[in-house]
């Protein structure tokens, strides 16, 4: 699997993986194609970034991640999409891991998400607790009645620089 | 007190209140005049919707909500600011009841709002919670390092209708 910035010519691939995807309503993937054009158009790192998971040339999900305004270092996730063929290879996973790794590069210090309590959308909270994501906080009926906002944050630690193990340098080379 | 729509005359009066008021930095008033800018272009009422408070044909503060994009009927405080001159005279009180009516007769439930946590902020805090804000999350460091981000929400209830109390309707008129 190789994971890539996506580019203007993914257009046609990311709106039928998200009309097939079955998750998102009309309106939503109006807004999701709006939020891939406008990051597509402003190439800033920390605007509207995209990345693509492909598998031989075909995406099988996206991610979509970017500063909050006015936050110093408050990344938020936009926007995350597999396709129903490519369901539990771990390809949310990776798309999640790249982005944390593109958010710290840049400065940010944690990424939040947000999606719906509703009983379908289980297997997404439980996918954001095992990556590590904790609930801020819970809005009842925030997306229409019956449809609760859950709202996740997670703190990117940056991985340590592997760095010769103590005394290394120190240490007499042989022959010394 | 007239509270009223803003319009695009009002800008150079927004823009002064932003630098005196004291509680934004340099991005966070570009961000305002932006989002001033947007909503008086839009016209749509769900849409940044500005309202501000004059007093004798001064204006003493503002407020700008709008509804959150993919929920139904989830509205956020994008802005609230009070000429300092203003304070305490009620006008912040006025300004959101006001945009709570505007967000009800546009279908609106609640209305979120987000402030800081910082010591700073406490008079700020203390009036969304007189104002029966509740707090339904906090994320620590979120604006920058120990400037934590608090999430308020209220649901709106429609004001009861007056109507005749009970049995008046049934009640013999007075020579029927």
């Amino acid at each position: 699997m190789l994971i890539r910035p996506l580019t203007a010519g993914d257009r046609a691939m990311i709106a039928e993986m998200l009309e097939t995807c079955g998750g998102f309503n009309r309106e939503e993937i109006s807004v999701a194609l709006e939020v891939f054009d406008e990051g597509i158009a402003s190439g800033r790192p920390d605007d509207y970034a995209l990345f693509g998971a492909a598998e031989q040339g075909r995406l099988q999900g996206y991610i979509c991640v970017g500063l909050v305004p006015l936050t110093e270092s408050s990344w938020d996730m936009y926007w995350l999409c597999i396709h129903p063929a490519a369901r539990r290879l771990g390809v949310g996973r990776a798309l999640v891991a790249h982005a944390e790794g593109h958010v710290m590069r840049h400065g940010g210090r944690r990424l939040a998400a947000q999606t719906s309590g509703r009983p379908d959308y289980a297997p997404v909270r439980a996918f954001y607790a095992a990556l590590g994501y904790e609930v801020m906080g819970r809005i009842p009926d925030y997306f229409r009645d019956g449809d609760d906002g859950v709202f996740y944050c997670r703190v990117l630690v940056p991985t340590a620089p592997r760095r010769p193990p103590p005394g290394a340098l120190s240490r007499p080379r042989p022959g010394a």
